[in-house]
């Protein structure tokens, strides 16, 4: 496939002159076009969408138009289909407790784990403990993963997938301090409590039983636990989510 | 927030009538403005962004652009941040081997599991079961999430982040098949043999010791189950995977 910045001529009014350049790279055996075109000069993407391209994607300053020349339905590779929302499930051992927040716009009178989207490169645990803290003043440490979800056509996310997160966090602080724009209440809650109100979501209630389960029996029965690899190429380390697997079974040779 | 259909006015050279109808939201109070622009119109894209608004996302036929007016930096929420991958380890229980692939373009000389990115709105299992299909020819039935694997600014994703999933599949065909285009290789390889060799990926080994681990000793040892839930408003079921909950504890009231 092409790769270019458009435009080869910096006149407006020149769909003629792409007209013939797609000609000529499908002539050539090309399967596809890509243009990369910054904002300022987005009436090429007009003319470029009259020859038939369409977007890509595009963010902030520029956008990235597609146009498929190969046999059939296009194999181009899509964008990015999901955001990701995770959420902390901060279990105070001692005691027993469960924070817990009830959301001043959405869900209304329905105890929910705090929580939010992740920003682009951050790790699931960092923004567990991130969010956890925005929202309710609380520190805390990732332990695992508890539960994944997955919803599309989300309206939250403008029609693309949501996958949703929850994961065991350890807290480190105790005091309440929760955002007041966000928030209209934030408590240390019962875990007993909140495994049986009515009041929270199916997945908050499902996700207490589960927490009340390895409270009561032993983390080890309820843990998504994290490994850390290095990446084949890059060196660099990426994160591996798993059951719990015996030394004797990861040192197999 | 404002969300109108850019142009009120349908004159390419206005972004004077624009930056008067931005002086006027801001001066309601209003914190952000969400443009949507038919591709065609694009050339308004370009007024708006020399009135500061930015991409936010585009796709096909459109795109959305935004302006904040707010005070601090945007508080926005962003676009979809993750593409999501899903491989199947497709174990023939009564042979002990398991479905291996090499890659024709990628990773060279490593056995992998089958597997490539979901397409918009498909559940996780049902593109496990896809791919392996694709890829190989085997049709197979979803039993499981292994493990999640997390990784950002991904090359094959736009510099977006990656989700990789590796679900376990029973397969009730036996006959490979191969993608002559996609895979150099495909076999049934004796999943002690995977679990050992040099000839693979990081994340490949560590799954073929984590299945190995479940096909001796049980794969409730390793399995990320999968329940149905009603989403709270829509009534919609969507797909909540964590670990096994006992009868006992999903019956709390």
């Amino acid at each position: 496939s092409e790769q270019r910045q458009w435009p080869c001529s910096p006149s407006p009014s020149s769909p003629c002159s792409l007209a013939g350049a797609v000609a000529r790279w499908q002539g050539e055996g090309r399967v596809a076009v890509w243009l990369h075109v910054p904002i300022l000069q987005s009436r090429f993407a007009a003319a470029a969408a009259s020859q038939g391209f369409a977007f890509h994607h595009a963010e902030q300053g520029s956008s990235t138009l597609t146009l498929w020349l190969g046999e059939g339905p296009s194999r181009l590779p899509g964008y990015a289909t999901h955001q990701l929302g995770v959420a902390g499930a901060v279990l105070d051992e001692s005691t027993g407790k469960v924070l817990v927040v009830q959301d001043r716009n959405r869900t209304i009178n329905a105890w929910k784990f705090p929580g939010g989207l992740s920003n682009p490169g951050e790790d699931i645990g960092d923004t567990a403990v991130r969010e956890v803290f925005e929202e309710t003043g609380i520190k805390s440490e990732f332990k695992s993963i508890l539960s994944i979800r997955q919803q599309h056509k989300h309206p939250g996310a403008f029609g693309k997938s949501d996958m949703y997160i929850i994961c065991r966090l350890q807290p480190s602080s105790f005091s309440i301090s929760f955002c007041q724009q966000e928030c209209l209440r934030c408590e240390w809650m019962d875990l007993n409590e909140l495994a049986r109100t009515k009041h929270t979501t199916p997945i908050t209630s499902n996700v207490a039983k589960l927490l009340l389960y390895g409270y009561r029996e032993g983390f080890d029965k309820i843990d998504i636990t994290m490994r850390e690899f290095p990446a084949v190429y890059t060196g660099v380390f990426y994160k591996l989510y798993h059951r719990e697997l015996p030394e004797s079974y990861r040192n197999i040779t």
